[in-house]
C-alpha cells in the first residue's frame, strides 16, 4: 500500500554504502505513463539542498519521469560542488533509464537527499546505487523505497487512498521524517503517486492544499529543514479523470495519514500532542496560536513529566500579538484531554482530573471566543531521548 | 554590592512559608528617598499575572516607595480574585510601612510575584510574611532580598555599577531567573537602585534603552514568562544628578551583568552560547537572525553532545523571511569559537578543531554580509537536565 500501489509505478530501494549501517540507503520511483505529470512543494527555507533547487526548476514543466532519493546524506551547504553532484546524479539516473530501454532526459529526474548538513555525498557509491536501483525497480518495490529513504524513522511510513465510491485510480505515497519537523514543510521527504489522469495544473493545486493543511501542521520541533521535499506523479495509468475536488481529497487524506505517521515517529518522543484552537478570528489567527504553544518547550516538557501544566499553555498563547489574533485574555479556555483545566483565563477543574501517564496522545482544546475558525497543529512532547538523539546524532 | 548598595534604600528577605521548602520568599526594597522616583519594563505577555496588571498601573506616575517580591507563585492566571490578592498585598504593605513610620499608600507600592502559574496565594502566609519584612528592613538587607526572590536559581544575582570617574552615585540590583527566559522579557524579576537625583522621564528612558539590548537579548528557552518585571528605584540620596548618558550607561552595565549572570544559571544549562550576528542590513535582522539560531532545538542539543553543527545553525538561518533580513544564502560564514566550519555557505575548515567540550562558552560568529549592523543574543544549550527540570518542576 505504498507508491506502486497505483498503476503505472515502478519502485526500488537498495543499499549503495552511503549508510554507514549497511542498510538500504537509495530509493528510486519510476513513472511508466503513459502521462507523465508532476508537482512538488519545497522547503521554504533560504538554505535549501542543491536537490532541492534541482527539483524546482527540474518540476516547473509540470513533467518528470522519476524521482531518486538518497539517505545518508542531505547534500545541503555543499556549495557549488553539491550543486554539481545532484546534476550528475540525475544524468545519470535518465542514461540508466534510458539504457534500461525507457527513454529519460536528465530534466525529468526529480531529486531528494536526507542526512547530515554540510558533508559532500560519496558520488561513486550514489552511482552504483543508482544502477543497482533501476535494475531492482518493480511494480511491487515500494516497500522497499520507502524503507530506502529512513533516517531516524524507526518505522517506513506509507500510505494508499482509494478514489471515491469504488473508483479505478487512488493515490499511494511514502514519507521519511522524526526529526526537524517543522511548518513549511517538516523535515521530510514524501513521494506522492497515483494513476488518475489529471493535468499539471491541477496536481500542483491539490499537492499546495494538501500540504498546507497537513504537513505544514505538523511541528515537532520548530525547526524548518533545508530539504523538505512533497512530489506528487501521476501517471494517468487508470484511464479515469476524477474531478479537482476528488484528486484533492484523496491527495488531502493521503497527506493527512503520512502526517500523523510522522508525528507519531518523532525522535524520542512519548506523546503525540494536538492543538486544536477554535473560535479564533481566522484559520491564520487559530494557528499562529497553536503554532505558538507547539513551540513551548516548557510545556512540551511538562507533557513528558505527564503535567497537564495548562499555565504554560496560557503563557505560550499570550506571546501571539494581538494584530495576528484578537482574543481577550481574560475569556481564554483550555481543556486538556476533555478536562476543562482552565477558564476564562483562570482555574478551572482540578488538573489532577487529567490522566497523561496513560495516554499517547494529548489533545489540547484552546476556545480564544474570537469567531468560529479553527485549526489543529500536531507536535511532540520534549524528552530525554529527543536530547539524547540530537546530541549525539553527529557523532 | 546590590539593592541597598546606593544610598537611600532598605531591604529585606524573608521565610513566610510559600515555598514548601521552607526557605526565604518574601523580599522588600524600600525607597527612603529624598526623591521616590520609580520606572517599570513589563512583559509583553497579553497572558500577564496580576502583579504585573497592578504594577503597570502604580507606577504610571513614575513614583513609588517600595517593591514588594515573592516567589513560591506567579499568581498569574489567578483571575479577578488574584488581581485582588496584589491589591490587598500592595495594601498590607504601605499599612504596615505607615505604621513602621513611613507613611505610604498602596498606589506606591509595586508588586512583583513569580512561581506557578493557575494556583492563588496563600494571602495569611503573605501577610506575615509582608509583616516580617517590614520589621527586618535593613541598610545591609539587599543579600537577604535577593535570596528571597530564587526560584529555581542555584544562586542570588546581585550587581553594582558605580558612576563614571568615582562619583557619589551608583546602580545597585538583583535579579532571578532560570528558566522561561525569552525576550519581552526573560521570565525574571529584577530591580535596580540608584542614589542619583534623575527626574522619572529619565529613569524611563533609561530603563527601556537597558533592556533593550541586555535582558531582551537573552532567550533562554524561547518561553515568555507572564510575570516579568524590571524595576528602577531613584532616591537621590546621593544629591548628585548624572547626565542621561552616564545614567543610562550605569544602568545598562547593571542590567548586561544581571543578564550574562542569569544565562550562566540557566536551568540545566551546560554551555552559555552567545550568537553574534554581524554585517547585517540593521540591527533588526541581526536581531531576527540571532533570535532564529537561539531558538533552534536541534543546535541547542548539539551543542549539549558537543558538536559544532553549523548545518543547523545555517537551517535555522534559512528561515528569516527575506523582507525581515536581507543576505544571500550563498555568502554565508560561520565561525564556532574562532573556527571558520562555514565559508560561502558552505563547508569550511574542520569541525574536529572546534573543541566544545571543554569550552563552557560557545560563540557562534555568523556574518551575513549584507550590511554593517550586529547584534547578540545569549542561550543555552537544550540539555537533559532541562528537560528534567521542566517536567518535574510542578510535581
Amino acid at each position: 500500500m505504498t507508491v506502486t500501489s497505483p498503476q503505472g509505478f515502478r519502485a526500488s530501494g537498495v543499499a549503495a554504502g552511503l549508510k554507514s549501517s549497511g542498510k538500504q540507503d537509495v530509493a528510486l520511483v519510476v513513472n511508466e505513463g503513459p502521462q507523465h505529470v508532476a508537482a512538488a512543494v519545497l522547503t521554504s527555507n533560504r538554505v535549501h539542498a542543491a536537490p532541492v533547487a534541482w527539483t524546482r526548476q527540474a518540476v516547473k514543466d509540470g513533467v518528470a519521469r522519476a524521482v531518486v532519493l538518497n539517505s545518508g546524506g542531505a547534500n545541503a551547504c555543499t556549495g557549488p560542488e553539491g550543486f554539481a553532484d545532484t546534476h550528475h546524479t540525475a544524468e545519470h539516473v535518465a542514461a540508466a533509464l534510458t539504457g534500461a530501454g525507457q527513454e529519460t532526459g536528465a530534466g525529468d529526474v526529480l531529486v531528494c537527499s536526507t542526512g547530515l548538513i554540510g558533508i559532500r555525498l560519496p558520488m561513486e557509491n550514489l552511482r552504483k546505487g543508482v544502477d543497482d536501483a533501476v535494475a531492482a525497480l518493480a511494480a511491487d518495490g515500494g516497500p522497499d523505497a520507502a524503507l530506502a529513504i529512513m533516517t531516524t524513522d524507526t518505522v517506513a511510513k506509507t500510505t494508499h487512498v482509494p478514489g471515491p465510491g469504488g473508483a479505478a485510480w487512488s493515490v499511494g505515497g511514502m514519507a521519511k521524517g522524526a526529526g526537524m519537523l517543522a511548518p513549511g514543510l517538516a523535515t521530510m521527504l514524501c513521494v506522492l503517486t497515483t494513476d488518475a489522469s489529471v493535468d499539471a495544473g491541477t496536481a500542483d493545486a491539490a499537492l499546495r492544499a494538501a500540504t498546507r493543511t497537513t504537513f505544514d501542521r505538523v511541528d515537532s520541533d520548530g525547526c524548518m529543514s533545508t530539504n523538505d521535499t512533497v512530489i506528487l506523479l501521476a501517471s494517468g495509468a487508470s484511464g479515469v479523470s476524477p474531478t479537482e475536488a476528488e484528486l484533492a481529497e484523496a491527495v488531502r487524506a493521503a497527506c493527512a495519514d503520512l502526517a500523523r505517521q510522522l508525528v507519531a515517529d518523532a525522535e524520542g518522543a512519548s506523546h503525540d500532542i494536538a492543538i486544536t484552537v477554535r473560535n479564533a478570528s481566522s484559520e491564520d489567527a487559530a494557528v499562529a496560536v497553536a503554532r505558538a504553544v507547539s513551540r513551548s518547550n516548557l510545556f512540551k516538557a511538562a507533557v513528558f513529566g505527564n503535567d497537564p501544566n495548562w499555565g504554560r499553555v496560557l503563557s505560550a498563547v499570550g506571546t501571539v500579538p494581538e494584530e495576528v489574533a484578537p482574543f481577550d485574555a481574560l475569556a481564554l479556555d483550555v481543556a486538556i484531554n476533555g478536562v476543562q483545566v482552565c477558564r476564562a483565563g483562570g482555574v478551572g477543574e482540578p488538573r489532577e482530573l487529567v490522566d497523561l501517564a496513560s495516554a499517547r496522545e494529548v489533545l489540547v482544546d484552546i476556545d480564544l471566543h474570537a469567531g468560529d475558525a479553527e485549526a489543529t497543529i500536531w507536535t511532540n512532547d520534549l524528552t530525554h531521548d529527543y536530547v539524547h538523539e540530537n546530541s549525539a546524532y553527529a557523532s
